[in-house]
């Protein structure tokens, strides 16, 4: 049986996606079993905490004074120490918002590796053979210029939706999938999906927050572009950490 | 803002399952919130924690020696007392199997309250009207009679399935969706459940075992039967303590 050490996500960010994120990186954990010629049973999988906390609005907190950027810090300090203490050797944050403090995060727990989802992303994008991206985010992400420097540290290109189109995406967001109107949240997505493809041609469009395939995972409106999902591309890279991982340390 | 306080599921029997948990648990919470009138939003939901830890087989120990009944049991300990540590008041139990260790942990964890999954489906069953119901679970489930002893309790009848039908589930569980071929497992349960209606007419179908959902739940062939799944039943009474829980502890 593959070796495996303990991993951790942090979620609550919304709980809908924390819960989704999960269930991809089951799902990541059994790909990598098969692929690797091992029998799939709960017991090959390896140990993993899901921490949903309440945690301020992260968007909200980017827009706001430098005092307002502390408030969604502490909870997630206090739950990645737990996951840490809870023997979490990588832990993934199931939103890509809140990686606007994952230098914060990291430093002050440098025994754990905290993934970083836009550089997991970029990586992934880069090694398929895309140059061209466009990024549907929310303002707090725009703000930090998460994507756009991962991308291109990649030596990727990164397209941004207009203020307008912006403004709906947090629209889907928001009185979406986060209040539970799925409809609307599939409306004001696969809007902007459809004029990033129609104003960029065939780039590769990053969903960059958890909530946006939340919206769009039954969409018949963007068949035929190319979506990227970060939680799916995160989620399997924690796999790859949960496996790997333990190997290397037995190896070391 | 409704008060909440934290709760825990304890999963990893199996990993699918433990994840689709926490996804029905966050959906009870948003219906919860939206028939109290609440505003739903990400810093509404109770803390919760999932822990997806490494179980021995149940209904294999369950078949096994005296000695080999223990081998679940300290996992289970185990992750129960540091859900417990990490503040959780009430914990839920995501496999139907595993509860025949419930009163083990409950009687070690006497803080918490440790769901019981048959006795909530049977209240509900019961709650419905429903006078007869059929049962579809693991043969450690039958073996510890779990349903059968809680139907009782509720003024239930409770019909088995026959042998080569409870082979067939077994088959479904273990080769199909623990294995990942969700197919075999919609066969096997489908015509299990189809069995069940033949025999006893309009009985309400428990599904008493976390892996069958996930084989029927896109299953046209068990389409009119009246089926009850216990992981949303055992949900929305997790999110009712969440909640309930906190606003009774304020009042005490």
């Amino acid at each position: 049986m593959l070796k495996s050490q303990t991993v951790g996500i942090l979620g609550g960010m919304g709980p809908a996606a924390g819960a989704d994120f999960v269930r991809l990186f089951v799902e990541a954990c059994a790909r990598l079993m098969r692929e690797r010629g091992e029998l799939v049973r709960d017991q090959a999988f390896p140990e993993h905490w899901l921490a949903q906390v309440p945690v301020p609005d992260r968007s909200g907190a980017l827009e706001s004074s430098a005092l307002g950027a502390h408030q969604p810090l502490e909870p997630m300090l206090q739950a990645l120490g737990r996951l840490a203490a809870l023997g979490s050797r990588a832990v993934a944050i199931a939103c890509n918002t809140a990686h606007a403090w994952h230098a914060t995060l990291q430093e002050r727990f440098p025994q754990i590796e905290v993934l970083h989802v836009a550089r997991e992303v970029s990586a992934q994008v880069a090694a398929e053979g895309v140059r061209d991206t466009a990024l549907m985010a929310t303002e707090g992400t725009y703000r930090v210029g998460l994507y756009e420097r991962a991308m291109a540290d990649a030596g990727l290109a990164c397209h941004l939706p207009l203020a307008e189109e912006r403004k709906l995406l947090m629209r889907g967001i928001y009185e979406g999938v986060k209040a539970g109107d799925l409809r609307l949240a599939e409306d004001c997505f696969s809007r902007v999906a459809l004029q990033l493809a129609h104003r960029h041609g065939p780039v590769a469009i990053v969903m960059g927050c958890t909530e946006i395939p939340l919206g769009l995972q039954n969409s018949a409106a963007v068949a035929g572009l190319r979506l990227v999902d970060p939680a799916r591309v995160l989620a399997s890279a924690l796999a790859v950490r949960a496996y790997d991982g333990a190997s290397q340390r037995r190896h070391a």
